[in-house]
């Protein structure tokens, strides 16, 4: 991804792990550096780094700092619940462990094949991208949630020639949707901030021709664990006849878990909610699950590095599935 | 409505207009006063008063302080675009002026009248409220947007006894979910506060049995205007089978627009959009519609003072309209 010109990585090795610090993001850009097992963990917990296969990334490397595997796997699946990749990844370095690999090459190789794996789902998503497509987008599913390329944004990078424009949802609490506007910024792609309300407002009027979105799990089924609202902008855009899609990795699909009820959605601290840029709003009780699950009926298409599935046919790629 | 235990309206006549200010609440109670038809104005477009009845009742008062009546409609007319009972209630000074009524004397009988026809919504909604009612609301249709009582809020004021349970929408961007969440505290009804994006959330979960908003105006066919993320709802309820209640009084309905498409959608600053709490996030493109247009498909019932009438029962109620 392209940072004030340079190309950069939201995160990469070096004697430790570096994050571009993504609570810092827009306004800052500041490294974080993680050196020991515990700042991993709390670079994920505390969302210095976020996004599923990111977050999948940064537990790969992390098992390189873990003073032993077990101990590492253990405390790496404690941080978050719902994003596949995390637990794909632990498994991942302890299987290859198991096979002698030496843990920084399997952290390396897993880091690489996730950035293949984003350019090629931006080949695949670029073929749904006609000349001035407006696309809606939710959350941030970019370079910053997955290393290189993003997912969701990678279409749309490798389509930036064809005049596209980007309405970005803020994507409350946490309001990703500036770092959105931040990469699409970076790469000069024209683009709009708009309130989460507002999503259904410009599907209505005709403004929108088509979602994307990440994901954070996806069920065998189809169905997709994804950032809290995008359930309400999947059934937005079936009641108004525009395309859904979820791109995603191998890492993010989970065939073991049959459908989205059974994914666990993380609830967050409260203060998410009722405090905005460090202020408290008021103190209220106040709910805040971070996740939501959109049911395979409301998309069209799975973005896959194999291809763009149906949800219902995603269950046959399992035999092909990666690394 | 009850303020730290006291009995008080949003806005009051004592030489000039006084008014909670609702851009410092929840954190502060101040008050804001207008003597001159500029302060009016002002305290329209700013939004120290906000919600249709509430603006009504403000504009009433308003044409009492303008030199002359003509010069008073034609400011007010141009403070805010949306709301149905601004027009109606200069056109109600207007109307009694040449009937030689005192015009303080015609906008508090004007103001009485919004009184009443708010708690007789509250009656009729309260039919629709069983024992554990969990209700969902959209941005604040309380006594602070009506002068007492409410729209939306009416029926849950009456049926406090009821253990309802109310789930609140924050309403990005101005954030009125915390008007909501502030009056209910002083009334000591149980509720939570959820992000927008987490309403769609709950719904599918089950928690939500019913939806009630206020509105802005309501167009002959019954289509709605109302608070941005409305919509949202409504096809939302929809979707999950719950029934998606609108409360307004008679000067909310415009029996002259045909349907919602004729009807004007204010774009507000953008910087409602990317500062928040006096802050600014990012220097971005942004877009700001501060309302949207429910289809009357989506809605189960309008809550009026008169009943409960189906949208398209609505025309028929021209006839019975109010003073």
């Amino acid at each position: 991804m392209l940072v004030q010109g340079k190309n950069m990585r939201s995160l990469w090795w070096d004697e430790g792990i570096h994050f571009i610090d993504q609570r810092k993001l827009p306004t800052k850009i500041e490294i974080f550096t993680a050196t020991t097992l515990k700042d991993v963990c709390y670079a994920i917990t505390d969302m210095v780094i976020r996004g599923a296969p990111a977050i999948g990334a940064t537990a790969a490397y992390g098992m390189v700092l873990a003073k032993n595997m077990a101990q590492g796997a253990k405390k790496l699946r404690q941080t978050r619940p719902t994003a596949h990749d995390l637990f794909y990844a632990v498994d991942y370095m302890i299987k290859h462990q198991k096979q002698g690999i030496d843990p920084l090459t399997a952290a390396e190789n897993y880091v690489t094949d996730i950035i293949t794996c984003c350019k090629k789902i931006g080949e695949q998503g670029n073929t749904l991208l006609k000349r001035n497509t407006q696309i809606l987008t939710h959350c941030n599913a970019g370079a910053l949630a997955t290393v290189d390329w993003g997912t969701a944004l990678a279409p749309i990078r490798l389509g930036k020639n064809k005049n596209l424009y980007v309405w970005v949802d803020e994507t409350r609490p946490r309001l990703q949707g500036y770092l959105t506007s931040w990469e699409l910024t970076q790469e000069g792609i024209q683009h709009t901030v708009i309130v989460d309300n507002a999503a259904g407002y410009y599907m209505a009027q005709g403004e929108i021709d088509l979602v994307i979105v990440g994901a954070d799990r996806i069920a065998a089924n189809g169905d997709v664990a994804n950032k809290i609202g995008t359930y309400e902008k999947a059934v937005l855009a079936h009641e108004n006849n525009i395309p859904f899609y979820v791109a995603a990795p191998h890492s993010t699909i989970d065939y073991h878990t049959t459908n989205g009820k059974k994914i666990c959605i993380e609830e967050r601290p409260l203060d998410e909610v009722t405090t905005i840029q460090g202020k408290q709003i008021y103190d209220t009780s106040a709910r805040n699950p971070a996740f939501d699950i959109t049911p395979a009926s409301y998309i069209t298409g799975i973005i896959t590095e194999k291809g763009i599935f149906r949800p219902q046919e995603l269950k046959n790629q399992e035999k092909n599935k990666g690394p």
